[in-house]
């Protein structure tokens, strides 16, 4: 299959050539760099699909002049601890991590910040601002975003909801923080995609088709089907898969003024218009605690570390090598791939070429 | 099967019953009272094995003298937006509701309130807590729990987490509010011991047994095996389930400083001593943001009740009436006992004519 084969790339190479294409439609350097670095931040942790696969989405929405590429972003709304912000159709890879700093600054002053915001658009991957966050170990992160509708609820046989995410990630002292980063479906779009391209079936619980019936065929999710909630069933608990993509959807929107469910506006240009408009763009959520505003930073991070090493020494299910600490598969894929380079696919290749010729920047 | 058997109870009897059993151990009458209410919220609205179904346990606790039935709850640390409580070993039905309002207290003045809580005990249902954040609608409202060791992690085959819940809630304007209120296992301990009962098995995907083996005996998770985090393999998503799982378990413990994972202490008197101690009991954490630190009240309802009609009227799925909206089976339970009075099982019936015996309190 052509579509396997991959070419491994220096991240700093790619994220030259993503900032110059930013540049390209009028973004600032170093706004283009920031949206660079936020896709480099998931292809360096192995979130393929939200890294440069997506940059020819980005684009054509410049390109089509539907993303603003000096947007003004502005506070609409303040309290001591919250922040509404309206991202004035930006670069959400820009409005994101300018949001997320105010989070973070609202919590260095009043011990939690949390920043809602409207009016933007696909942010990458939660990675890049859960890291930010917890850098000097300080805080604990948080991130959310709604996006364009790929999930049914429970019992629903139409896609209603995005595959919404929660980040949250905790910072230990000497062992490895723990990263949580997951979507709430059963299970990744990108999956299902794949699965088609190599004529595979995938497993049931993770789609539905058209009509609503369980189906194994990605071809049935792709063509009108939906993804199902985390759980899956009823019987395995997909009300609360569901509970949780409502919850992050609403965080997102409704304390912003941006659209909701199946109203949130689409990324990639060949998914449908929504039916009605309910508020501006799609939505995000930032968040973080002050360690320190609730227990002493030493004793939370020494604590983490006895918690790290005591969850390794689980005693492991027959066949595996016993449970992972959340993050550690994109641990394993950032030091691999910091090494090697980033390995993109031949038809990404193909995209990236194509938009070197469109635009004059250089890629080999 | 005689377990089935149930007879009806007014609500409020139970709750008078309840508060005279709490001050006969010498729990002040106001806290007595407080403690039946949070109860009394799980019985009406359905969620019976947090209700008086378990105030034979808090009776057992409080006669050994491992609760205290007069704690001093005191804030250890606060910021504006965050506060840390110590729960004096007191009931936690007592100290969830002090703390709850800390949080709202905050959320007021700083826009959002943040409590961790140690040295509690099991604090009821979660949704006692966020009924009180959303009741005047001004706020959204958050509550964990950290409890006894029950749930393997992923590619684990030992019980390292509590069921650890996420409660969440929404106020709407004149629709149905939406009210998440979820174990983060793929079922409910539960519902292995009425399997159990009745001699049916399980849906594949519930628990393991003491080997680490995927099983659909009840007996065999009861008798040293472990519920499965939901989502339940690492194919539907089942490391999703544990990282929500461990997310709640380091909010409510290294926060607070309680103890945490494995070492969480167990609350009926059969489970066994953790091995060791890391803490202060086990931990709470409750959250409010206010609703018009982010956005309009009046704007956010509407849009709420917008979203609840949008979601009732997504395409059903076939053989199902449709998604429900979270919390629409709580609010019919509720809206029938509330009626017809709380079904009480003959054998809990027997708990409470035990504890009367046991107190002289009267019980029909």
């Amino acid at each position: 299959m052509a579509e396997a084969q991959t070419k491994l790339y220096p991240i700093e190479y790619l994220i030259d050539f993503a900032t110059k294409v930013f540049q390209h439609f009028g973004v600032p350097v170093d706004d283009a760099r920031l949206a660079a670095d936020v896709l480099a931040a998931a292809d360096l942790r192995g979130i393929d699909t939200h890294g440069m696969q997506r940059l020819h989405t980005y684009f054509d929405m410049l390109e089509l002049g539907r993303i603003n590429p000096t947007p003004e972003i502005k506070i609409v709304r303040e309290s001591a601890s919250t922040a509404t912000v309206d991202g004035d159709n930006g670069l959400g890879l820009v409005v994101g991590p300018k949001a997320n700093r105010i989070a973070q600054d609202k919590a260095r002053e009043a011990g939690s910040g949390w920043v809602s915001v409207s009016n933007t658009n696909h942010f990458g991957s939660c990675a890049y601002y859960l890291l930010e966050t917890i850098r000097d170990k300080s805080m604990i992160g948080w991130a959310n975003t709604n996006s364009t509708k790929l999930v049914a609820p429970l019992w629903g046989a139409e896609r209603m909801l995005g595959t919404n995410p929660i980040g949250i990630a905790f910072p230990a002292g000497k062992e490895t923080d723990v990263f949580v980063d997951m979507a709430t479906s059963a299970a990744a779009y990108g999956k299902i995609e794949v699965a088609r391209r190599k004529g595979t079936s995938v497993p049931e619980g993770w789609h539905i088709d058209k009509d609503g019936q369980m189906s194994t065929d990605p071809n049935a999710m792709i063509e009108g089907g939906a993804l199902l909630p985390l759980g899956s069933t009823r019987e395995l608990g997909g009300h609360k898969g569901y509970c949780l993509a409502m919850a992050v959807d609403i965080l997102c929107s409704m304390l912003s003024g941006a659209n909701w469910g199946p109203f949130a506006p689409p990324f990639a240009l060949r998914q449908e218009e929504p039916a009605r408009s309910v508020g501006k763009g799609i939505g995000h959520f930032f968040g973080a605690w002050r360690i320190d505003a609730f227990i002493d930073q030493d004793e939370f991070l020494a604590q983490m570390d006895d918690y790290v090493r005591t969850f390794r020494g689980t005693k492991p299910q027959p066949g595996t090598d016993g449970p992972m600490i959340p993050g550690d598969p994109e641990r394993a894929a950032e030091a691999e791939r910091t090494k090697t380079g980033v390995p993109i696919l031949a038809s990404i290749v193909d995209d990236m070429r194509d938009i070197a010729d469109k635009t004059g920047i250089a890629f080999e």
